[in-house]
């Protein structure tokens, strides 16, 4: 493993043979408290939202990083080692346990074990170190604590035997003494406009799609105003009344100048106004990107999904930055209901763990908890649940041991606020979101609302397993089980086939919504008689109240998806997500309503333009083609062991790769021939044959009636002969 | 009392008749969430400590603002008005609820209701705003809330009930736009050396006693290296290895140049070492101080004492910083036990209640507790009892009402930590500090633990009925009660007549120490026959190990004046702290031990120089002069009513003055006269005479023997004649 991590970097292998020192000390990356560079970066990023020039900050609590770190590492040296030592914040260093004087750039550790300690205080960015020394490097192997309490012996003095927590530090990509993490800053690229349509003192500048940076004003010289308005529309950019976001400037100035906006912003149009004798040469960009790389990908036999695929693709690039955001004009925030759908279309396209990792940590914050995330009883939940498949996806189960903690008074919260029935319920300051939908009760017990929560103590009872607290999981297990009998005790109506929306004085409502329905079907819930009725009932049945936002059509598609129904899935996509293509959509929205018309599209919380025309939810394709068409899904955590169901759909063919921590599994199917490369792991490859399969290098084995299975190994290659079937076929016969 | 307030300032008197703008906008100060800039400020104080140059932070988890506080308040306006508006931070304004466009510094606020809203994000330092206009002036009747939640509406747009908790925001001294609270710093003045010795390349300043700012370099030129050794003593400046603080610098430079230290230092003497060809015309030094006011005084036929008073005083002002501290040249932290004994001497010097709010807030710090109080049991304690006298002295319900629940968080820790009989005894992570004495036990239930948790319960419930917590209170009230009985049935010893030291394995242990037996005396635990026994068993018994700091001499004397022995105490003042001054003393020691000699006095902590030879604690005569000396103390919150005792001692006469919110009380007190000047409050003069007294103005009521009262109104001055009895007689009466 060391080895292959080396020769990925194309730096090191250069020296490999030459300096086994620059080695070493390439490994030592910038260090802190777990959490709280994230958390200090989160609120800083959070609070770019601006509305009509006017900071618009999160309406909840933001946390703060601990100012006072202390770090520590035991070495064993065989020699004498020269260790610089880097600090952001005053601080002090130790040699077992001796202070050393001043605050010394540069140590000497003798041969032998030795631990060397770092305290470091800042209250203005993250305490955090860079250490780099021959064979000693800061790395996430370093212990951190912020000294929650320390044993000190009746003399007085500091005992080693210390009562206080210490986690494995924190750590990102600032691999260098200059990269400071206070420092912290987005990649930019400049790209050029596409058109500019001028109009006296207007110019009209397109720069061809929906794109995120900051608007940089090439030589600007003379007297007045410049006022940008930026639109995701052409209409918001020449809407100077209603347009969301707009800067504001003013020049005095005799030679010509080149001027950057402070912040970056979302458009594709953005109108300059200007005043005065104040000229401008002409106006680009800085594309403010993640530097993501794709490792997933789909092409198929219908260029129209090709193309959702890919603005699908660019949606979720936008929105994706040092954190998953919701959307890149209006919002900026972290919604941890938004979250928990980046991270699953992360899964398949970038698997990208730190991005999952430190987002969660953001929307946690820390204790004590006094409202639910984002103050929505929902996306309290949906962080558990993001819990539970980053550690089926990733496997990092240090990270569940670390946090469990913050899980625990979390849960403890959600728990402390049930009602006489066990059951959640509104109180005053949380926000019961559900989702965007006209006239949606949340009054009394929603199901849905239960539901989740179920889900979440199953999450709890796996990470009290991890994190060794088993009386812990004994009793979330007890939860669980308690509340998933209460849901169909009291919820399920015999008459409708479905789960009700919701009890209001402790009597089931006679509405039935999809939310609850949809969740309990690929949540396993239902029975099997069950999932067929809802399905009907439900999901395929027009008069249960439609969703309009890609958010619930997500859960509503998977859904469908887990059922089977692909084919229908695909035509779906194509109606909605299509359909936002054939407006000109570059990127995908926040909500889509076939029925309106033109600009009536840019409308939403009584706004002209207060939707968001790029919103990360608009990219669940992404997730619905790896895991319901590609098929793939790991079955024990980091894809020690994973299914590939391929499910063509109404397709001819399909191609494509989902990313695995072991390297990227590849998928071609078409109606007739499977092949399938595998990494690391015991891979399961399923399917339904109209005839006999053929693999040469494997054994098919028929599991009855039309479904075949065959056992893939690592790292090999699979070709399989077959005749597929039609995907409502599968639906019927699950 | 409004025209009280103006007229106590001067600058405002002279505009009163002329502007009244000017007055309204000079009532503006900066303001912020309560306790935030407090645990901010102490964070970076706190963090000013080095050893032998290097950084030497605290041991104990370090708390942060919140970065993002929303302020408010409604106004109602008879003309439209121009308000100010200055804001540390990235800041939005909103007027009835709308955002004003970009970050406004200057807005225009319609006449009638009208509500003003800022918000402001930093991580930096505190968000804080400075907000004036005519009438409108950003002051503690802001409200201001971190958002803990917040009530949103179905529609998701923010509703006008809000859940989230909204305190009075904080405030200190800073009056103008320009005094920004991050930039706080306390004021310095220039100050000479009395005396400087060269020899060869080293020079010793000496600045006459004990003091405390930055050395000031004057004229530096050439290159080479000047090394500054601090000493509080001759010894230590001159003792290059074992001086506690030095600062090295290094110069390069031909110019003549001044040089200020970047950090404030305690020391009397500086012995300033120079290398190569650098050069110093002369040193002076910036004494840094808190410009505090004094208030209190005490002047008596004894010079001795009257020395004592002052160098007392002097010692005092030394440790009062941005905090309460308790020494000024090796520790310079808050530690609750410490500050507690500097806040009864400061009712009776400065009455400067801002202070006492300060410290007690940069000690709570935030939520969640994970440990104890600078991570000592008893320090915790004291953190109670501090506001149990805070409340009596200064009245100030509003600190108890918006700090109910820290006070409710750091109780229910204490009461979590109790063992299967509801005691407390260390556990992992706690430091039983009780006094620095040679052997002191630790081990079990040590019953000066339980008496401070029994006193800090009592404290709880008294606030739990001002935060109108009526359920808490009789909690708090039935445990303190439980815990009161518990203590004499555990620990009370009829054979030795008093309260043993511990219990060890559920037995009394063999030892008695003095410390639960004082504390009993002074909060009236015991009845009148085992006062008077422990007076004899304890407290006057020789064979009770000896008490050596005085940290705990503080209580010991108090408890011996609570029994009438002035007396006794002078002398024992007149030793000890007379000792010091014998020895040299400028300013008082944190630990005196009168058999030791010459510079074996100034060791401490296994250091030659460990010692801080000017310790708050030190300075407890203040205290003891002013309460049972001149015999001042309320007995009511806020001095609403109080008792005036003045008890001579072996004293001639004594005269001074007490402070209270409602002015200062003058006693002159000798073995013939009294006389009082009274404030607004109901006093009550008690005093024993061996004859008849006289008073023309009021009336002498004889409570029987040789006790007498006197009712005294408010601002009033009484003159009694008598003849006084010597206190000891007090003692035997009682």
């Amino acid at each position: 493993m060391k080895k292959n991590v080396l020769i990925t970097c194309p730096l090191v292998l250069l020296f490999i043979t030459f300096c086994q020192d620059i080695i070493a000390q390439s490994r030592a990356t910038w260090i802190w408290y777990p959490g709280d560079f994230e958390i200090w970066l989160s609120n800083n990023m959070q609070n770019r939202r601006t509305d009509r020039g006017t900071f618009f900050p999160v309406f909840w609590k933001f946390d703060s990083h601990y100012p006072l770190i202390d770090f520590h590492k035991d070495f064993t040296l065989s020699a004498p080692e020269e260790v610089k030592i880097y600090a952001e914040g005053i601080y002090n260093v130790k040699l077992d346990g001796q202070p050393l004087e001043g605050a010394p750039q540069q140590i000497t550790v003798p041969a032998g074990k030795h631990r060397i300690n770092v305290k470091v205080f800042n209250q203005a960015a993250v305490p955090a170190i860079y250490i780099s020394g021959r064979t000693i490097a800061s790395d996430a192997s370093w212990l951190v604590t912020f000294e929650d309490k320390e044993w000190i012996d009746e003399t007085g003095k500091t005992s080693d035997i210390s009562a206080t927590t210490w986690l494995n530090a924190g750590s990102w990509n600032f691999n260098s003494p200059a990269a400071l993490p206070s420092a912290c800053k987005l990649p930019v690229m400049p790209q050029s406009a596409v058109n500019v349509q001028k109009n006296n003192n207007a110019s009209l500048i397109d720069f061809g799609k929906e794109t995120f940076g900051f608007i940089k004003l090439h030589g600007v010289k003379g007297t007045g105003d410049v006022t940008l308005y930026y639109g995701e529309s052409r209409e918001e950019a020449l809407n100077a009344k209603e347009a969301i976001t707009l800067d504001r400037l003013s020049f005095q100035q005799q030679q010509a100048k080149d001027s950057v906006m402070p912040l970056s912003k979302a458009f594709r149009y953005v109108n300059m106004v200007t005043t005065g004798s104040v000229q401008v040469d002409s106006i680009s960009m800085l594309y403010e990107h993640a530097a993501m790389k794709e490792r997933g990908s789909f092409r198929c036999s219908d260029e129209e999904i090709n193309n959702i695929y890919d603005v699908a693709k660019y949606t979720f690039h936008l929105n994706t930055r040092e954190f998953f955001i919701d959307g890149i004009k209006r919002d900026r925030w972290i919604w941890s209901g938004d979250a928990y759908q980046s991270y699953l279309m992360n899964y398949y396209l970038f698997f990208d763990s730190a991005t999952v990792s430190r987002t969660m940590l953001a929307l946690r914050g820390k204790d004590p908890v006094t409202s639910h995330t984002n103050t929505i009883m929902d996306y309290t939940f949906y962080w558990f649940l993001g819990i539970y498949d980053y550690y089926l996806y990733t496997g990092d189960a240090s990270f569940i041991r670390q946090f469990y903690p913050r899980m625990q008074t979390l849960m403890e919260y959600c728990l402390g606020r049930r009602n006489k029935d066990g059951l959640m319920e509104g109180m005053p300051g949380d926000w019961i979101f559900i989702d965007w939908a006209d006239g949606l009760s949340k009054k009394g017990e929603v199901s849905f609302e239960q539901l989740l929560l179920c889900r979440s103590l199953e999450t709890m009872k796996l990470c009290a397993d991890i994190a060794g607290h088993q009386t812990d999981a004994a009793r979330y297990n007890q939860y669980a089980a308690a509340l998933k009998r209460q849901l169909f005790d009291l919820y399920w109506n015999e008459q409708k086939q479905a789960l009700v929306h919701s009890r209001v004085d402790g009597k089931q409502t006679a509405n039935v919504t999809r939310y609850a329905n949809m969740f309990a079907i690929f949540y396993d819930y239902f029975n099997p008689q069950q999932k067929v009725a809802v399905k009907k009932s439900v999901l395929m049945n027009d008069s249960v109240q439609q969703i309009t936002t890609p958010y619930m059509r997500f859960y509503e598609l998977e859904a469908l998806c887990a059922l089977g129904e692909q084919d229908y899935v695909l035509k779906e996509m194509k109606d909605y997500w299509g359909g936002m293509l054939k407006l000109g959509a570059t990127s995908f929205w926040e909500e889509y309503n076939p029925a309106k018309k033109g600009a009536e599209h840019y409308a939403m919380y009584g706004r002209a333009f207060g939707k968001s025309l790029c919103h990360a939810w608009g990219a669940s394709p992404l997730y619905l083609l790896g895991k319901y068409y590609l098929g793939v899904r790991p079955t024990s955590p980091a894809y020690a062991t994973y299914t590939v169901e391929p499910v063509l759909g109404s397709l001819q063919w399909m191609e494509g790769k989902v990313p695995t921590p072991q390297g990227d599994i590849s998928i071609y199917c078409s109606t007739k021939e499977m092949k399938i490369t595998t990494v690391e792991g015991k891979g399961l490859l399923r399917f339904r044959s109209k005839t006999k399969p053929v693999c040469k290098t494997a054994t098919v084995i028929s599991k009855g009636g039309d479904l075949y299975e065959l056992t893939m190994g690592a790292a090999a290659t699979y070709v399989v002969n077959y005749q597929s079937v039609k995907p409502e076929q599968h639906a019927k016969k699950k």
